[in-house]
C-alpha cells in the first residue's frame, strides 16, 4: 500500500492476527553470520562450532591436596604410634617443570595442583604429618619464603595411602578428542571456564545484533527540556533502548525524529550502516502526519531501481490486537535489514516490543527459543476482565507465583504507562473472548 | 592467623560454616553510595529516590484516534443515511502548539496524541467518517504532504459521539505530585519509559559495583598460549568475571599473577584504585607456596600503622564445605575494600563465587534479595549420592521443571570443569548427611 493510497472501508485491508505477523518475521529475520570473539566478549552468545578438547584434562597426574608425594610401600604400615619416616627431598610447587624423582624411603613435598613426581604412586595429605617438625600431626606447611628448610630434612607420615590417593588422574574431567561443547551452546560463565581450561581464547559465536530504536513525533521533546503545550517528553527511545539491551542486543538510541518523511528517511538511511535491525516508533497509523508511513511506503518500490535503500520495503498492516493495531514490517537497504514500525504509544510500543522486537531480536542471536516463558495463570479480580471482540488484548499483570494468580495492574487504556511500570507479566486474552471471568485461567506472559 | 604461624592439629582453628562465612560477608559488605546516573546509565540500577510526578500524564487532553475532534451536540443525531455535514476548519497534529477553536458546525481533522482544540468535546475516528471524500465511510487519510486539502473543506460524520469519546484525559495516567516510582525500585525497561514519560533525565541510583578479577597460581598460562610440562590453562579469571557481569557489576579482569606474594601485593594495591570489591583466586590452602595467604595475611596488620593498605585484614579460613573449604574474606586498603580469596580449583572457585562473591556483588548494588532462588527438587539418579560428614557438599545438577526432578552432572570431584558447563543447578548436601537416597528432596539452587 503506497502512502498516497485512499483506502475505502469496502476494500479494506487484511487484517492480520499477531500470530501471523510474529511468523512473517521471524521467516524472514535470519541468525547474524558468525564471526570469532575473544572469549569475554563472547559471553550471552551462541557457540556455532562443536568444540573438541585438544588436551585432556587435567593435563598431568597432579596432587589434589598440599601434602607430600611418596610411595604407598613406604607408608603402608604407618599409624600414630609407629610412623614412617621419610627423607624430604624437595619441594614440588604447581607450574613447576622439573621435578625430582621419588625413591624408596623419600617423598617431595608438594601442593595443590603440582604434578605428581617420577616415583611417587600417591600423596598423603600434611595434615596426616609432622610437616617435618617432630611434633606430632600439623595443620599446614610454613610458607617456603618464611622457612625453606622445610623443602629438606625428614617428615613422619602418621596414616598409610592407597595407591592414586589425592592424586587427580590426567583426563579425568576430560579427555583430548571428547567434544567439550556443542554448536548452538549459550556461552555463560561455566561455558566460557571450560573454553579457557581447554585453552582457547576465542570462539566462532553469532554476534550480539546492533539494533537502532528511533522514535518519530514532532510532539516529542527530550527528557530534561521544558515543555510546551501539546508536547510530551519522548519514552520510547528510552524504553526500547533499554528493552533491547535485556533482550542481548547492542543497542543504539537515536532521539526523537520530527515528523517530516525526508528527515526520517535521511536519518534511517545513515543509521543503516550499524544496524542488523532498525525499530521505529510512531507514524504508523492512519493519519495525514504519520511519517514513518509515509517515507517508507515507498522505500523499496520497484518503481525507484536506482533508490540504495532497496529491500522488499516495509508493509504497514493493522493487526487483530489492542494495544497495538497498526503495525509496519519488512527489509530496506542494500543488506535487507529488517525494520519494525511500532506504533508511538508508550504502552503499545511497549507491548509490541515484547511480542516482535524482542523474538526478532533473539532470532538474530541464533537462539532456538525466542519467546517469554508463559503460564497459565488464575485471573484474581474483582470484576470480570473485558476484550473487544476479534482483537487479542494484552492486559499488565502483577503474577503470584506462589498462589498461580495474576492480577490486572491498570485499566485497558494504551496510555497507561505508570501501570506498565508495575506489572511484570502481560495477560493475553484471546481474539475470540469478550470477557474474562475472576477464576478463569488465563494465559499469562512472564516478563521478569 | 599470620603466615608463619604453624598451627598444630591440636590448636586447630574454628571450622566456618557455610552460613556463618556469608554472614560475615553480608555483616561487612555495605550497598555503595548513590550517584546521579543518565537514564539509560541507570538501567538495572537501584532507585534512592521517590519519584514524585512533576506534571501530570498525559498533560493534556489528547486524541486516541486519528479522526475529527467535534461538539458532540452537532453530531448526535449522526447515522449512515443521515451524515452530519461539518466544516473542517483546519488540522491539528501531534506537537502543534496553536489549535484552532471548534464551533458549532465545525471540526477539526485531529491526529493521534495531538492535544483536543478548544470547543471540542469528542473525536470521532477518521473511520465513521468519509474523510472528506464524499465516498462513504474511509479507512484513513491521506498523507497531509499529498493531500494538503484533508485540513479544509466538509467532512461527514456517520455516527454519533458520547462527551470524551476517543479523549485521553489530561492525568488520567499519572497526576502532578503522585508517585511515581519508590526508592528500592531495580530500573528495568518499563520504569526507564516512566521517568522518561515524566521528564527525568537522569535518577540518583546505587551504581554497579567495580569488581577486580585477579587469579594467581604460577602453573596458570593465559588461553591460545602453549602449554610446558606442569602447566595449565587460567580460567578462573575469565569464568568470575563473566560470572561477576552477570550478577551485576563491571568486571574487570587481571590475568594470572604469578606465586610471589610482593608482586601479588603490589598487583593488588594498583588494583584497589577501581575496584568496590576485589576477587582472588587459589593461594589460600595450607600449602608452602600459598601466596595470597602468605600476601595477605599481614595487610592491615596493626603492627604496621604505615601500611597504606589497611583495611580490618584478610582472615583466611576452613569452611565446612565441599568444593571450597579453605577461603579468605576481609576488608584491605584506605577504603576498606572487601575482598573474597577463592580456592584455586576452577569448580570450587565457580561453587565459592555462586555462594559468597555474588550475594556481595548484589549487596553492593543495593537489591534486598542477595539469594539465587531455590527449590525443594527431588533426586534423580541410580545410586545414593554420598558426602563427606561435616561438610556441606554441592554438587553440580540438571534440573528438571516439568517434573521438578534433579539429577547430579559428573562427580563430586572439586575439578571437574567439563560437568559444570553441562549443569544448570547446583544440589546441597546438608552439612549431617552422609548419603541421599534417590527419590529424596534435596535443595537446589538453581543458576539459570
Amino acid at each position: 500500500m503506497s502512502s498516497t493510497a485512499i483506502p475505502h472501508a469496502a476494500g479494506q485491508d487484511h487484517v492480520w492476527s499477531v500470530t501471523e505477523h510474529l511468523e512473517d518475521i521471524l521467516a524472514t529475520v535470519r541468525p547474524l553470520d558468525p564471526i570469532e570473539l575473544h572469549l569475554l566478549d563472547a559471553q550471552g552468545c551462541v557457540l556455532v562450532e562443536d568444540i573438541a578438547v585438544p588436551l585432556s584434562l587435567p593435563p598431568f597426574d597432579n596432587s589434589s591436596m598440599d601434602g607430600y608425594a611418596v610411595r604407598t610401600v613406604d607408608v603402608s604400615g604407618a599409624g600414630e604410634e609407629f610412623p614412617a619416616v621419610l627423607t624430604v627431598i624437595g619441594d614440588v610447587a604447581a607450574g613447576q617443570a622439573q621435578q625430582p624423582t621419588v625413591g624408596p624411603g623419600q617423598a617431595a613435598r608438594i601442593m595443590t595442583g603440582a604434578p605428581v613426581p617420577p616415583g611417587a604412586d600417591a600423596v598423603v595429605p600434611v595434615e596426616w604429618t609432622d610437616g617435618g617438625l617432630g611434633g606430632g600431626p600439623v595443620s599446614g606447611m610454613r610458607a617456603h619464603s618464611q622457612a625453606p628448610e622445610g623443602a629438606s630434612g625428614e617428615v613422619r607420615v602418621y596414616r598409610p595411602a592407597d595407591k592414586g590417593a589425592h592424586v587427580r588422574a590426567q583426563g579425568s574431567d576430560v579427555r583430548a578428542g571428547d567434544r567439550a561443547l556443542q554448536a548452538g551452546t549459550v556461552l555463560g560463565p561455566p561455558q566460557i571456564s571450560l573454553l579457557a581450561a581447554v585453552g582457547r581464547s576465542a570462539v566462532r559465536v553469532r554476534p550480539r545484533p546492533r539494533v537502532v530504536i528511533l522514535s518519530t513525533g514532532s510532539e516529542l521533546v527530550q527528557p530534561g527540556a521544558d515543555l510546551r503545550p501539546g508536547q510530551i517528553y519522548d519514552s520510547n527511545s528510552f524504553s526500547l533502548t533499554a528493552a533491547a539491551r535485556d533482550a542481548g542486543a547492542l543497542a543504539y538510541r537515536v532521539g526523537a525524529v520530527s515528523d517530516d518523511a525526508d528527515t526520517l528517511r535521511a536519518t534511517i538511511e545513515d543509521q543503516l550502516i550499524r544496524a542488523d535491525l532498525l525499530v521505529t516508533t510512531g507514524g504508523v497509523s492512519v493519519g495525514a502526519y504519520d511519517v514513518v508511513k509515509e517515507a517508507l511506503s515507498t522505500i523499496g518500490d520497484p518503481a525507484d531501481p536506482g533508490d540504495p535503500a532497496v529491500g522488499s520495503g516495509i508493509e504497514f498492516r493493522k493487526l487483530a490486537m489492542q494495544p497495538g493495531k497498526p503495525q509496519g514490517f519488512g527489509t530496506i537497504g542494500p543488506e535487507h535489514t529488517p525494520l519494525l514500525a511500532l506504533p508511538g504509544n508508550p504502552v503499545s510500543s511497549y507491548v509490541s516490543f515484547e511480542l516482535f522486537v524482542r523474538p526478532a531480536i533473539r532470532a538474530l542471536r541464533g537462539l532456538p527459543d525466542v519467546h517469554r516463558p508463559t503460564v497459565s495463570a488464575t485471573l484474581r479480580a474483582d470484576r470480570p476482565l473485558t476484550s473487544p471482540a476479534g482483537r487479542r488484548q494484552f492486559l499488565r499483570g502483577a503474577y503470584d507465583p506462589d498462589t498461580g494468580t495474576v492480577a490486572p495492574v491498570g485499566g485497558a487504556g494504551s496510555h497507561l504507562v505508570a501501570a506498565l511500570a508495575h506489572a511484570d507479566a502481560l495477560i493475553a486474552v484471546p481474539e475470540d473472548t469478550v470477557s474474562v471471568a475472576p477464576g478463569t485461567k488465563v494465559e499469562t506472559i512472564l516478563l521478569g
